[in-house]
């Protein structure tokens, strides 16, 4: 069998808590299905090492970790020791950008055991995935301030796209769309309010389109379509949207699922040039990190994520299945606060493990 | 009594269907309270008038419209004839920018006789508002397009932040903040991500604090913000974001009241160098228009805030009140489908007026 080679990093706060119990479910699932999994831990990429190193990431991480065959991911980010935006881009939206990880595909399903915060809502009426153009759009680093410190002053940052970079998400989303039963695909705009990046994305939609006459295609503003997502998530098959619509949507999303602490995500490299980056949609969430009370779900779930895009669905769906049956089992003992029990972190993941 | 000149725009769609109801309404106010409002109406600011002109306004726009004392607005948009950016720039842009009606402010309340799609939240669990920034921000005329029609096509859009755009409208909500019983504001920001403009609105929001010790501030990432509007409604009771994250915002908001349809808005020059613009949050819907089904409570509730601006606050009062009694009755043949009945924009027009 091949070996396959994961770097492991943890980050901050919470992302350190469920990282072992992702690893233990994929040890536990590579057991079983008799897959080789090396696991290389590093302890860059958190505001720690910022605060001992001066930086987020050594110099040669991209030498480090450009080898590797994916890279499972915790979460980055603790806001008393370093500001958000200097540890974020100093890690995770480096990843993406220089590893060219321009798909984050996010999952947002409504799971047996898990309580909607919508009325009504039942396991398998939701159901769908979120597109995310994730290296360019509104995550710029072209802008600047004029006039600092006077009445005068003014900061500004562009949003770029690019015709690859937007055809190739689209094209990304339109191809999901058509592995679906619905084959349905809702492009995410604002065309109306912001009038030259997005009237181009509309654009590039209508183009895209064409080359997929089966899919049906329908656009909302993002404005509108957030309530959509609380009025109507049943509408929803694809979603597709730029860096920042993508962003609010693929956590709006698992929130209307009840799944904001489980929600996985694959930050992909479709071409396989560069490794692929899988982590929980959560982040490091300093006011509970410590408590060993975090949902490892998230965590697991991207584990499975990153096992099918490694090339073993079967062994991914397991692990999926066994996370649904610990939540239909519902055991207060078992599972953590945040999905109704009483338990921890550990007791959570041991039970997924087992399951597994 | 001193006349107040109204400016009535209908603009699209739904816009010319419920107009004339808030019309009605306040008319029926204006007897109750003896005010006298002097109504003008305006055809441009419509789809149709672009068809026939070849722009949304008349070149003296400005010079006609500035005398009057507020606008009354409808609204815009009809894409199978215009283009949204076109009818949108051209004309409810134009004015918010023009006559720097740089607050745009939108109640989120769960009225009484309401369902909200949330689960277990009764009318008094939501009451906060969005203040949302309303001239500058992603909403820019800065960008362009290069390389246009081949695979190196670049697309650009600045955001542009100034120190007087973003300190008048914090001044505003902290300001609105402390009339409010909870003293609570929250900042919806995205600084981990958009690096240049946001981590600016951060630090101009703890500047501005320190003015305002006794305000509890919080901030988060409009991401999991979203989230939290439909996880945690409860939380909120001034939310103040930047153009684009209001805009957000204030749609997710009524549509978690269950309101979307229902809700009002204000886009206010404070000072009153210029009029301000009263319009429905919801759109000019082209799907149900021309049916004479749209909920007028919206343009209705506009108009109440008017009348609040105009110094009525009595007189806005009862016609909020009103709006609850007709909604608390719930006589079906008398409410819109939208919310649970089965009558007519005209019916549900008639009986606020007659509770007014
Ligand atoms: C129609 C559109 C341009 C407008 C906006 O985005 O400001 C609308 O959504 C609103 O919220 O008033
Ligand atoms: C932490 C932050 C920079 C990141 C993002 O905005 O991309 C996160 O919210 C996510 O969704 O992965």
């Amino acid at each position: 069998t091949m070996t396959h080679r994961i770097a492991i990093i943890a980050g901050d706060g919470i992302g350190t808590e469920v990282m072992p119990e992702g690893v233990r479910a994929l040890e536990a699932t590579a057991k079983r299905f008799n897959i080789d999994l090396e696991f290389t831990t590093f302890e860059f990429g958190s505001c720690d090492y910022y605060l001992e190193h001066g930086k987020m990431l050594p110099d040669d991480w991209f030498e480090q970790l450009k080898g590797f065959d994916a890279l499972f991911y915790g979460a980055v980010g603790w806001p008393d020791k370093v500001p958000d935006h200097i540890s974020l881009w100093g890690s995770l939206l480096q990843f993406r950008r220089r590893f060219d990880q321009y798909i984050n595909l996010r999952p947002c399903k409504l799971m047996p055991g898990i309580k909607s915060p919508l009325a009504g809502r039942e396991p398998g009426d939701i159901d769908f995935y979120v597109v995310r153009e994730n290296t360019e759009g509104e995550y710029s680093s072209v802008g600047g301030k004029m006039f600092e410190g006077t009445d005068r002053e003014v900061v500004i940052q562009d949003t770029v796209m690019t015709r690859t970079g937007v055809d190739r998400v689209l094209k990304y989303a339109f191809e999901l769309a058509q592995t679906r039963p619905r084959k349905k695909l809702t492009s995410a705009t604002k065309s109306n309010g912001i009038s030259i990046t997005m009237p181009y994305w509309d654009e590039r939609v209508v183009e895209m389109a064409k080359g997929y006459p089966e899919i049906a295609v329908d656009k909302f503003h993002i404005d509108i379509l957030t309530a959509n997502f609380v009025l109507h998530p049943d509408w929803f098959d694809v979603v597709v949207g730029s860096n920042l619509f993508g962003d609010i949507l693929s956590d709006l999303g698992p929130a209307c699922t009840g799944t904001i602490g489980i929600a996985p995500s694959a930050n992909i490299n479709p071409e396989g040039h560069f490794p692929s980056l899988f982590e929980p949609v959560h982040g490091s969430a300093p006011d509970i990190a410590g408590k060993g009370i975090a949902n490892p779900i998230g965590q697991i779930w991207s584990g499975a994520m990153m096992l099918e895009h490694l090339g073993y669905k079967e062994a991914g769906d397991a692990m999926v299945t066994a996370i649904e049956a610990v939540l239909s089992e519902g055991d207060s003992q078992v599972l953590t606060r945040d999905v109704g029990g009483q338990g921890t972190t550990a007791s959570l993941g041991q039970a997924i493990a087992k399951a597994i």
